[in-house]
């Protein structure tokens, strides 16, 4: 299977990106694309989207461009992620764009940046970090 | 309005957790506990939680915990979250116990311990920590 | 070597708490306390004790409590840290408590908490979350 | 006082950045570089740089890429910081480069990538992202 290929089956595969109405955007080796569109589906009180669905798809682009880099065979699991929250996130969509910082054998450091867009326009409102785990011959765990 | 009516009126408008099948449970000051039930519909490619799922809750529960210590007519944002994983997210009941652990005139540090519960024993497999900002006097912000 | 030993004696070789006159306090299986004196030798540009000696004492105190629980011959490095600071740093003493939250066979999280001491009262001033790894057979990193 | 003369005298109040011997580079407007000397002095135990020496220049460096775009008689104080570290920190000189990712008017968000040089070659070894804050009219918080 090709990079591309593997990390769109394996997004088909995460339940919570289709609840939530998130849809993969580009691929290349180290860097994919997810984006959200907002809606009462995926809201806070105030009617922003949740920080934890801004976190969800910027956590899955993240570990989606570390997985490109992976091994076949390999899966990846974060172990941690930080996320700084610059503005409410509102707009016509939520665009997550992970790419990979530093590629290593067992730890990998991912960041994505997250846009808001509006009438085609882009406002960074949030960045994240994550420390992606790459883990080999443990079963049901692959890509 | 008491504080748990105010905390559990706002936890009602987070179109997220009735996505999530989220729901609250004990609210106290300065502690808050929100529950999310494993499956389909919040997994990643392996079938556990996904962690986007896992950071929503802790980061809700983190920030009505901080929302409780605050003025009336005062509303709750995110500014930053870290979140280490511990452990897959699976079993019974998925767990956010938020608490705040130092509320400050502008800026609340809360963490949220998040535990897997199976057959009624519970395991902690992330924490989080989080900052929350208090706005005041900011149309649509409120709770 | 007794695991207090074990601490004590890699606590000599860094050379950094040297320099920043900090001291080892208790030392505990997984609890592990770092004592700073506030100075100018330490501060920032208003006269508090900068951030980054702060972080190095809560690192290390989260570290050596990771390492306390650690087999013996391996050897324990931060791969990744977040501080929230809380209060300027100022008073009698800055103690950081390390311990250990969740141990693993190679990733263990711990935390610090730091306090600020005056006339014997102590204040809660900055929290700190970091991962700890555990390195096995690579030549001189040992403890 | 010009942004840079600000920077400069700041800097040279910072006993840390002096007791570490840690020396400031180029300053511009949002960036900023601190140097620092690997040596015993700033020393972990297995003879690498300190994970908190690292952390106090990359803090330092994004807290003053932060106040360099803040309005004169205001102080900058850090909130929050989470550092992932890449590898060991070894070489001729270790550089911290900070630069702003988004100023507001209380919190600014930074960044700081460090860099580990040996035989002119650069290497990425940790990376930083800091929260700043905005402090204005209190007595003894400027610059």
């Amino acid at each position: 299977m090709d990079p591309e290929q593997r990390i769109r089956a394996s997004f088909a595969k995460q339940g919570l990106m289709a609840t939530l109405g998130a849809t993969l955007g580009s691929v290349a080796p180290g860097a994919v694309e997810i984006v959200l569109l907002p809606g009462p589906a995926v809201s806070q009180q105030h009617g922003f989207v949740h920080a934890g669905a801004v976190s969800a798809i910027a956590d899955s682009a993240a570990g989606y461009a570390a997985l490109s880099l992976m091994p076949a065979g390999s899966g990846v699991l974060t172990t941690e992620f930080k996320i700084n929250l610059l503005a409410p996130a509102t707009g016509d969509r939520i665009i997550a764009r992970g790419r990979v910082v530093k590629s290593g054998r067992t730890l990998t450091l991912a960041l994505a940046e997250v846009f808001a867009e509006r009438a085609g326009q882009e406002r960074l409102i949030a960045l994240l970090t994550a420390t992606l785990m790459s883990i080999t011959g443990r079963e049901g765990i692959e890509d």
